[in-house]
């Protein structure tokens, strides 16, 4: 994409000048160092502070829209429950959520169809059989192939890294190789779980056993994706506790003999379909122009999906709804999207880019949320510097309810809208105090009980505001 | 019991006249306002750092005794796991210990023999079924009765509190009665465990269910013990999570109609066997009289039992041990023991109470932990004024450690050493960083993973050091 700095409408604002002045920043450093935006868009950002009052006003107001996102999600999420890209019962949420959109008088209500290879979990369990018997709490991953039937029974070898696993290799043959990785970060530790099976198979495992990628447990097995790697042969592989492979751990460097039964049955459909959510505010003057938010309706199949992501989404389509209500529309479209099949690889991200690819120089930012909806504290964003610029000046809007801050970001914000940045459309994600978001990851303890009425309220707010002003500025956000 | 001071040799001390002044310290404080041991005692205490100093710097020392106790903890939960009163897994694991108290040439070490009638959790489920399907993850809780075999189906009442149970009464014939009590703290909110299914019964409802005692949870359910009231029909009775209280919860406010099936079937034996076990130090002068340190082998039949109360049992007998090999011997007894199901409310602390009732007036002081053995920060004791500042003089020696805090408490403290302290027998407990220990009580996530290396070498040296100076004092622990 071509960077591009495009005034719309309103008060001539100088962006190349600042583009070229802030040229002088460092390469190196994704927050700008010194932002030297004219006075008049600042002014022209803080002149949106009654709209800010407005919206934050009205989703504190007890007779306005106090509570309503909680209410929702809780409505949502306890009447269906988790919510598996592929299944019935996934469909039957998002026929439910279009229904609220359209009772809601939003606009351009629709879906659009994806396809995809659906995986299903079967019975599934592992035992320790030696040193003695003892059930391992588990959940098989995403995309995994199963045992036979009657289950596999073999040794064990235990390892802490893939170097580990590369000194042990002459062992690995016929093993089950248990990943007892310790918990780094997730975006660092997580490639156990995506690469874990494939890597193992490489000398000759029969399955993986992967340490959950969490920093805390109470015994609780993580599921989700994996991928295997193009000419290995596809093994069995399962997240167990924490708990459990520091147990496995011990026994092995004690030179015990372990063996465990892995017992798994998944299914796998191909060619099922689902469907993206769309909604919109239209734009007044540039309504072919966009600002995204989103989060994905589907979720993995435990837990109920509350906090993964129906919270994000729930903000995203209630965000429209409160400007909606306080007949906020801006310039440009302000576009809900609620995506699907997420869990298996942004199935549904990657379908709305290849039908959409030639609007793309009409995003001017998306916007996602999938990393919590609790306590925001402000604005994580990716894009040029400028872009940074007014971002930062937009989160200065947020000192009421202390969420000022903001974080640059040198790579991609987000998860589905990942697939944007990648072609350099600016995208953001809330700053929000989601210290324990991997707690609940991918686990029966994504509940509603992790979500928080009052960070709802605060959450849906934030996506209105931030969509609305950047939506109505009298420039689109320049592009790197 | 008789108020005693008995001086036994060494100094005398004038401690009946400290007595006569503390009596003017308020009777509604427990903690002593002011202490006015004599100076002589107080430097007695004081003459123990070279002890202290010793204790600290062998637990301290990789070629001493530094990481011991977290080694054979682990050894022995891995090799046993958890270990129910009336299991034979429980009697194998007593064997274990008390192959280990021998080798180590611990003295009198033996057996003492408790009989009580065991339960065994059968195969167990609860699912919701209107208005949706959804399996409860549920633990039966010890000494509840099952379900037929098919198990029970029926309407739910959801109540927040006896009062709200009262309320409801005239709904809750026929029904399951779900608590979705908040918690407040454990000994405020434990009584829903203990008592929610009798209470229940009375107003003719077919089973309870209870929100799992915990300030926090990862859909993590909690087991425990229970009471039936005199004359109630027995009802079956589980905790569910406080993820899945708080749904239902949700559901019943809404209006909606709420089915559950519950199956439940445990077994009873009458006249199961198990042992308290035993180890001492003899004193050099004194040999009748005692101060115990105590924690129980037996767990429930969920996680490992490393915290509940692998942690409170090993580092009492490894206390022994730490004194056995420096050569520290005091002129009273130390008597290490490690009660058999505790779990079962006290069995093997009454059994013994009972069998040893005329030895009871020459304790001088009973130690417990079975509070978690996270980093420990002091003392906490129950007893006379006189003897709390004779605590306090000796928790100031723990200045190296940040351990020199006391708490007095008026009620018991301890679990299993309250049937002496209700005899007038001083008790005291280790005061530990255990703001998590609810979390994981009577849980899965009871496991070694909870457990510190560091914490355990000084929660070992703390028990060591305390119990050896009360029973090497020149003065009895004087009792209310």
């Amino acid at each position: 994409m071509v960077p591009r700095v495009r005034p719309t409408s309103g008060p001539v604002v100088a962006v190349v000048l600042l583009l070229s002045s802030l040229t002088a920043v460092t390469a190196a450093s994704a927050r700008p160092n010194r932002c030297r935006l004219v006075e008049s868009l600042k002014a022209e950002i803080a002149s949106y502070r009654p709209v800010v009052d407005s919206v934050l006003s009205y989703v504190r107001d007890a007779a306005g829209y106090k509570g309503r996102t909680w209410t929702e999600l809780a409505n949502f999420t306890d009447a269906f429950g988790y919510r598996l890209a592929g299944t019935k019962n996934l469909e039957a949420s998002v026929d439910y959520v279009l229904e609220k959109l359209r009772a809601e008088h939003l606009e351009n209500v629709h879906t659009e169809r994806v396809q995809f290879t659906g995986w299903r979990r079967g019975k599934e369990s592992a035992t320790l059989i030696k040193p003695r018997v003892k059930n391992l709490a588990m959940l098989g991953l995403g995309s995994s192939v199963g045992t036979d039937l009657e289950g596999l029974r073999a040794g064990v070898v235990v390892v802490n890294s893939f170097e580990d696993l590369i000194n042990k290799s002459s062992q690995v043959s016929g093993k089950i190789v248990v990943y007892n990785q310790p918990y780094v970060s997730y975006s660092k530790t997580v490639v156990y779980r995506s690469s874990g099976a494939s890597e193992a198979s490489k000398y000759g495992a029969v399955a993986a056993l992967i340490r959950s990628i969490t920093p805390f447990s109470l015994n609780t097995p993580h599921t989700g994706h994996q991928t295997y790697a193009d000419g290995v042969k596809k093994i069995p592989t399962a997240c167990i506790t924490v708990e459990d492979a520091e147990l496995l751990n011990r026994m092995y460097n004690r030179g015990n003999e372990l063996e465990i039964i892995l017992k798994m049955n998944p299914k796998f459909f191909p060619n099922v379909t689902s469907r993206n959510t769309i909604a919109e505010i239209k734009g007044k003057t540039d309504p072919d122009r966009v600002v995204m938010v989103s989060g994905h309706l589907d979720s993995w199949d435990v837990g109920q999906g509350a906090m993964d992501d129906g919270g994000g989404a729930f903000i995203s389509w209630n965000s429209l709804v409160v400007l909606k209500n306080l007949g906020l529309r801006p310039k440009r479209t302000i576009r809900c999207l609620l995506w699907t099949a997420e869990e298996e690889g942004l199935i549904g991200a990657f379908a709305y880019l290849n039908n959409h690819k030639s609007e793309l120089e009409k995003f001017n930012l998306v916007i996602e949320s999938d990393e919590g909806t609790f306590q925001p504290y402000g604005i994580q964003f990716h894009g040029s510097e400028t872009a940074a610029c007014i971002i930062t000046e937009v989160a200065k809007l947020f000192d009421s309810i202390n969420a000022t801050t903001t974080s640059f970001s040198k790579t991609n914000v987000g998860s589905d809208i990942e697939v944007f940045q990648n072609l350099n459309v600016p995208g953001a994600a809330l700053l929000n105090r989601n210290e324990k978001y991997f707690w609940y990851h991918h686990t029966e303890a994504d509940t509603m009980t992790v979500e928080d009425p009052d960070s709802l309220d605060l959450n849906t707010a934030m996506f209105a505001i931030v969509s609305y002003i950047i939506a109505d500025l009298s420039v689109e956000l320049p592009r790197a």
